[in-house]
Formats: structure tokens, sequence, C-alpha cells
């Protein structure tokens, strides 16, 4: 039977490649909960925040695949069990975003703006903790899911995945 | 001597490929005001606030460049002079945003979001006329820079060019 | 200890979408024994010969990589376990090389013209199996390594993969 | 009146970074002839065959397109009047191609091959200059179109040119 019949999720976690600690910490138990619900991470493959997301994934028996935007493989963080060596700087954001499912921000350097957008513009699910509120006009734009934990941004992502 | 000793400045416009009569109407006076100032104008080459900017900036004389998601020429839109042709989907936000030194963001369409997180990640500085206004823990993001008007959306722009 | 001190090596299978009986037999035999030797195979997801060369390795138990140059999830051959959607067309053959230590060739479509040109660029070894010869001014570049079978093919490109 | 409608030709000229002095004699001449039949000139935007193509454009009062592998803008060499900075590498070779509507190759570095391969996949005309010959099972290729000299060169890709 086709492998790809027994589908797993593909989850993306994105973040700064410098986070606080804080930040690390919601990633590492992100990376961690996907790991337990069977899901696959994708990130960019860089430190901070996608750095802690592969640890904690990887502590669970996770799959963990780093999209990397230079043409170095050992750029990878040390998590990264597939490197993806793209060489196309941060182009490669919108892989990040189109090889999952649903997104999962952390924090809010301005790359994850990048991110954020072509994941809603293709109607994918974002779920944000602690990340950017976007308004317009004196209105906020409500298409970013906020979810107040590791876990309720799992499950929320889990549900929502696209196909 | 070499041209390109010959500084012309290159300024994005960035919008939605849909849009408003009105941000239409200052896209096209984006347009017009960057071409008597002897800019080039660089875009994404489809409609909406792109196809206002260049119908504008044609007006005037200036020159406009339109990079394009699809691999086919003639979806540019009819003011594009120099169609460059990707066939790289949403990745080419990036091009558009780094073939630029300011961009001038005109509505809010998601896919603009992906172009302000490339501008501001690099430096590179973004004029808002009706954008985007970014939060993070209830404090506004001040990196954009508003104009209340397309001619001093343009002014800003070639004042803070990069080089 | 992170995963990716375990080494795992990635071998790319290049080559057209559509293929002759023979080609595809060629690769299945690529894949079964790429799986064998634990390698991870990399391909670009479709159909033919990458095809052939993911049910090849998934009937050894091999793990299979289809970097996609559409951004449509499924349409990667059933075989492909790990699909990377990038929505870049072609633009995807430099990634698919990149993200690999050494490319095996077979057959001679001519996207996979430019997965050698890429591959010898940035000097990684590629491994020909009825694939194209190249000459200039008379004389054949004997840059790609010509294999006679898929056993001496997998086994050059085990040898010569690059860090 | 839409520019556009007035249609100019985009022609690609393709080769290496470096190259002898002999390659840059042909290239220069091409960017000439290029210039004199109103043809626009695209190219990687780098040294060798690229920059002697654009100075001999600009010689001719051509105007000379230069698509960057970096994200550097002043890596253009000095003949590029119109940088367009990619920052996606090599990736960027397939713009070059699809931004044309036929292709000179001058010389036969590896880089040259990507390119070869990209044109002849979309069906684009290959003018080859000095380049390489491509063969299978003993049968040479035939897509590549040899030209003897520059004018001959220009004459056949401007007659060639799709739309």
């Amino acid at each position: 039977m086709p492998a790809n019949k027994v589908k797993k999720k593909f989850i993306a976690v994105i973040g700064g490649s410098q986070c606080t600690l804080q930040e690390a910490k919601l990633a590492e138990e992100v990376g961690r909960e996907l790991a337990r619900q069977g899901a696959i991470l994708v990130c960019g493959g860089l430190g901070g925040v996608m750095e802690a997301a592969c640890k904690g994934a990887q502590a669970e028996g996770g799959m963990t695949i780093g999209v990397l935007p230079s043409d170095i493989r050992s750029s990878a963080n040390p998590y990264v069990q597939i490197p993806i060596v793209t060489g196309m700087g941060y182009a490669r954001n919108v892989i990040v975003v189109k090889s999952a499912q649903a997104v999962i921000e952390i924090g809010g350097a301005y790359g994850t703006l990048t991110e954020i957008g072509h994941a809603l513009q293709s109607g994918m699910p974002v779920i944000g903790l602690n990340t950017w509120t976007l308004s317009r006009n004196g209105q906020v734009d409500t298409a970013i899911v906020l979810a107040q934990n590791p876990e309720e941004a799992v499950r929320k992502a889990m549900v929502l995945t696209t196909t």
C-alpha cells in the first residue's frame, strides 16, 4: 500500500531565529505536543524558535523537517532530521508554509510576517502564540486563531489542518 | 561610461491585485509622482494597485517593471514595460522587494504582508498609505513610515532609499 | 543526542516524469538498492522515473522525499512520504539537487539537464545510467560518472557523497 | 496606448562568469547586434560573458537587464541598467530564461547547462555559439540551433523568438 495513504499531518512552527527564553519554552512544548499527536514538524531549520520546536519534537520521537535558506546543509539546527537545502534565502519561507497543512506562529520577528501572509493568502490556518496583531483602519484582523498555550495551539492546528 | 553610474532609484509599489477605487486612485497618483521624480517603478506586474501604479507611471513617461508570479509573459498588466517572468508563484514577492530601494504599500491584502515582512527584515524602508498596522502585546510597531497622500509617500520613499 | 549526528545519506534520483519501461525498471531497482543501504531518496515527487524510484525505495522500507513544483500536495506520486510543496515550478530542480549529497540520473529529459548542471556546478557527484553525454569542441566531458547497472550506480553514489 | 503593445523582443545571453577572451569578444558583438536590432538584453548580471554582452549592448544604446543571484544590488556588472535582485542563488537561472523569448548561449560553463535545460524544456529556442553538444546513446540532440558568428546568432534568435 502506498505510504502516503496513511496520512500524517504536517504542521509548521514559525518564529524568530533569535527568541526569548519564554518563546523557546513555548516552542519546545509545541514540538513535544506535535510529536505526541503524530504530526510531522516543518520549520525553517535554523535556531531560536525553530531549534526549540525541533528539540521538543525529537525528544518525543517525532520527525523534524528543516527548510534551509542557505545552501549549507550543516546550517541546520542539530534536531533537524530532514534538511531541505534551498539556497534561496528568504524565498524559502513560502516553502515552509506550503509544505504544511497548518501553521503555528510563536513570537513575532519580521520574517514571521512573511509566513503569516503566505499562509493567510492561501487559506491555510494560522494559530498564534504571542504573535503579531494585524489591524487596518482601526479594525483588528481576526484571521489569526489565538491560542493561550502550546497544548491549545497544537489541538487547534490538528483540527484545522487543510488537506 | 557605465550606465549604472547614473543612478536611477528603484521604488516598489505594493498592494492587492484587487483593490478599491480609492486605492487605485492613490496608486495611479503614486505612479505618476514616481515618474515625475525620475524613479523606476517595480511591482508584481498584475492588476489592481499594481496596474494603476504602472498606468500612472507610464502616463508621465516613467519606466515600469513587473515581476510576474506565473510563467506567462502576457499575464502582465498592459502598462508593464519590462516583464520579469519567474514562474515561482508568490516566492516572487521577495524579488519585488529586493529589486527596490524603498517600498510604498497601498491598501493591505495578505500578500502585501509578505512584502512588508521581507522589506523590514532586510532594513528597507516601507512607506504605508492606508495599509496594515502591526502590533505586538498591545504595542504598535512603528517601522512602517506613514504617509497621508501619494506625494508625501513618494517624497519619503525617495529620501529614504537604501543603496 | 541530536538525531542528525546519526548521518543518513541523502541521494537524489533524477529523470523524466515520462519514461520508458526500461528506465522505470532501472529506477525502481535504484530505489530498492538505496533503501537497502539506508539512504534517504530525494526526488522531484512526480511520475515516471521519480515514481518508480520511490516505489522501489518504499518496497524496501526506505524513506522518500518529493520536492514538488506545484503548490498542490496531492500532485506527489503515491510513494512519496515527505512531500515538500514549493509552488516554484522548475526552480525547484535546484532544491532537489542541493538537498542531496549525490545524484543518480536515469534517462535524459531536458529537465534532467538543469539538474546535472546544478550538481556539477556545485561539485556534487553525478552518476549516470543511460543519460546525457556532454561534449564541447569534440571533447566529451567526463564529469558524469557512468554506471552500468542500478547496483553500481548506488554503490558509486554512496561512496562519492559529499558532506 | 499601453507601452507593451509596442513589442520589444527580450533575448537572453547566457555563458560563464569567467570566459576566454574569444568568448568575451563574441559576447560583446552579440550584445552590440542585439541593441542595433532593438532587442532588450537579459542576462544573469555578473561578469564574463554576461558583462561583455551588456557592454556591447550599452555601447549601441541598448537596454540591459541583469537577474542577480545574490541579494546585493552592486554585484551587477557596470553595464547592467536594470538589476533584478533575487537573493535566490542559482534558482535565478530559470528567471533569466523565462524572461526572454530566445536564448543565445556562448561557451559552456555548467551553469549554462541548467539554462539550456530550462529553455528546451519550455520550448524556447536556444542558439549556440561555441557551446555544449548534447547526445544520448550516440545520437546528437539537434535542439540547439548552431550559429557560426554573432550576427548569425542574433539573426536566428530574432526570427525564432516565442511570444
